[in-house]
């Protein structure tokens, strides 16, 4: 059974031991709020931190994160603050630490392809810092969001078809234990078989293990002589087929991404991308790059060449980049596009992120729109659903835009399609991550066994589950200690 | 503390429940012999185990190794035993579990690239079958290599510059606990961030923390238009150079690989490639190969002005079948050449597999070679010492072959050579894993404290210690049960 002691008298003595190593740290109201309750994933007041501690070294974190194991004081880690379903929420309350003063980049090494970075530093200003290098990070979440938090979800975006996702760009990680010890798992090599592989552990762990504090980040040359082009099929399986044909003939372009009929209707509506009206049908966004014009013509040829098979209306390719920047920004504003087709502002907005091997998409987004259609006509509404996928990994998310008062029904329609991807041998999570929401998702996904797994994990290294409480899955099964 | 009953009452109680089950198993001498002593990696008598079991399915793991579990048996698990430094010696007796019943491949998903196998299956089997769909597997460790344990000791080969090792080719795993859970750690999507990782962290375990019963493999085309090439130099440094080059342009061969002089002149005196003799100076080897013959011939001449510029003295590519095999046919025997350099029948080989950041693998090799050379005068004997790496990965396997009477001291230079690469920001091995042999190496490469905490992993997932004690590290720490 897993005590915590948050009472003020705890909570003071605390802070005198902050206050003795000068680590800052703030007691205000809104910060505390901002760090548990964020417009991506809202926590009621009860989920709010006492304290939020800014550490600016790997030492200052072992320091705090020792202090609250050694007062059973509980500790949600903040890095950007862009995740999703509740990583953030202090369920037990405790204390957050935040890693925004721990953002600096540490070195570049421009022959190895990587760069030494603190957790706190955002993914968007380091590709700022390393463009003139030629150099850039490839994983794309959120424009908000942080390394130690990518790690936390093991997130990814359009990039991860052709660059991989966190798991595949993470040379090394340097983390603090509860017991205040710092491991670095890895020196900076490309490949290790030493050992077990501490650091893929900790990439999803979802900060209940560890807290990293330094990280090892492999880097790609940017793309050169990018395009960006466009297709319109008639059904999305037409958008699939091309992605299977591409990969069997060995060609791996940049990006593919897939959008569905309705969600070009959002970005139309939405007025996000101005400059052209979009045809509403389903539409495949790709990146075409290599390191000469010649090896990018052949894509493109090979990839008219298949969007005609599968019977394309049409195929647009371009280098223009005004017009890149236009196509590619529709596909990037969809996220907040697809948010104007509420009809009423107190409509909300649910979405899955189901991942499934690329033969079972087409059956996981058609299954899709006949649930949401099926709960629509039961509940005489008509909700919006929407699809758009990173295609290239069989990653789609499913959106619905309904009344307020369908919340519950909506919600249990979108782990309807969760069951349906796990039907499908998929994934309940892409890229986003487990949190609080889709704990019960995960003990389908990896059966109680794997989930007990994972616990028995947790309880080894962080004895008295200090670290993001109830994250990933609750700290304590039926109200006793975990064992295997 | 850590208790085994070997005693021949509790095997003999272990072989009824078997017998109960229909589990098939030997008591044959030489069959449990052959399955802790390898010529790769030889282990003394009393690391022989009692019994080795033969399982059929999932079911019949889970049975045998929970009466493991259940009776403080230790178990060593065997697949191809090819692996080096005594991953496979049953240092505290016990029993084996032999996957070798397990060779099935169970279904080949071709839209989705990848394949459902059996744990005793070889890479060679598995890549003949697939040869008429179009597809590999891509890792490619010793010819005799079985799935199971190219997990267990996360290996790779010439190929993971290009496919990565087997950490970047495993998309699921299903595996059996010490307390007899089966638990399946995914399933077939290419990404997903639901919970832990417990994929990676059972590649490269060694069978220390559950034995793998099925396995999701990702699958790739085979190459298309492939070149082989051979490019010599005057340093190794230049060749390091080329490839340093490459990356930053961002072209990607499929293979990359430089043998310094000595192991040039090993090939030779080895009649192993008799169809030619090479010039004995350092040489790259590399494939090229690509969807389409103009995006091979942007790569070839990019890859022969790089050479040029490097001042390589020759390089000659060809896509002739019969040349292609006496080219790579020379990398690949390699591993046996270096043998013909025995000057006496008793001399002695040992080898080295560093990695380290491709900017310091010069520094590396050079390093090697004044140790090797200190070392050899100081005994006024001629030591043969050569390297050869998988380049790409930064990955350098560094020879010696030495009289017998200089075992002692040929090992503490192999230490010196690790200790050089782990000050050169590298790892202890990059690809054969850590055994018995290089314990005390990985707790300098992550500390007492990483140690400590793949200790309490063990202890999580195993709380008896009973799959391969010893292995990645002593199994107990001071003669006390593990702790963080």
């Amino acid at each position: 059974m897993y005590t915590y002691n948050h009472s003020l008298a705890n909570i003071n003595s605390l802070l005198s031991e902050a206050s003795r190593h000068n680590i800052e740290h703030t007691l205000d109201p809104t910060i505390r709020d901002s760090k548990a309750n964020t417009n991506w994933s809202p926590a009621p007041p009860d989920h709010t931190p006492s304290v939020v501690f800014f550490p600016h070294t790997t030492h200052e974190t072992s320091i705090i994160l020792k202090a609250c194991n050694d007062r059973c004081i509980a500790v949600t880690p903040f890095s950007g603050g862009t995740s999703f379903g509740g990583a953030l929420a202090a369920t037990k309350g405790g204390v957050c630490i935040s890693f925004e003063r721990m953002k600096s980049i540490i070195a570049v090494h421009e022959d190895d392809l990587d760069v030494v970075v603190q957790p706190g530093l955002g993914w968007v200003e380091l590709n700022e810092d390393l463009k003139e290098r030629g150099l850039f990070f490839p994983v794309d979440p959120a424009p908000g969001a942080k390394i130690g938090g990518m790690i936390a979800m093991s997130c990814s975006g359009t990039n991860a078809y052709h660059y991989g996702t966190m798991k595949e760009n993470v040379i090394s990680l340097t983390c603090v234990l509860p017991s205040g010890n710092v491991v670095k798992t890895h020196n900076r090599p490309r490949k290790s078989s030493a050992g077990y592989d501490l650091t893929h552990l900790l990439i999803g762990s979802e900060g209940t293990l560890a807290l990293v504090t330094e990280v090892v980040l492999r880097l790609s040359p940017l793309p050169r002589n990018l395009h960006v082009g466009l297709a319109n099929f008639s059904t999305f399986q037409e958008g699939v087929q091309v992605v299977v044909s591409l990969q069997k003939l060995g060609h791996r372009l940049e990006a593919l991404e897939l959008a569905d009929g309705p969600t070009m209707q959002s970005v139309n509506v939405s007025g996000l991308a101005p400059q052209r009206t979009f045809r509403e049908v389903p539409t495949l966004f790709f990146k075409v790059a290599g390191p000469s014009m010649h090896i990018v013509q052949e894509q493109i040829s090979t990839m008219k060449e298949l969007c005609k098979t599968q019977g394309a209306s049409s195929v647009e390719i371009t280098q223009q980049e005004d017009e890149m920047n236009i196509i590619w920004g529709a596909r990037k504003c969809m996220g907040t596009a697809l948010l104007a087709m509420k009809k009423n502002s107190k409509d909300i907005f649910l979405h899955s992120d189901c991942a499934v091997p690329i033969s079972n998409l087409a059956n996981l987004v058609a299954g899709t729109q006949d649930l949401i259609a099926q709960a629509s006509a039961a509940h005489q509404a008509s909700w919006f659903c929407a699809n758009v996928g990173h295609i290239g990994d069989g990653n789609v998310h499913s959106s619905i835009v309904c009344p307020q008062e369908h919340y519950e029904v909506a919600m249990s329609v979108i782990m309807k399609i969760t069951r349906l991807a796990l039907s499908l041998e998929g994934t309940v999570t892409g890229e986003h991550g487990i949190g609080l929401k889709l704990r019960e998702a995960l003990a389908e996904e990896v059966g109680d066994d794997g989930v007990t797994m994972m616990r028995s994990i947790k309880s080894a290294l962080d004895p008295k589950g200090v670290l993001n409480p109830d994250k990933v899955f609750k700290i304590e099964k039926e109200g006793s200690a975990p064992k295997l």
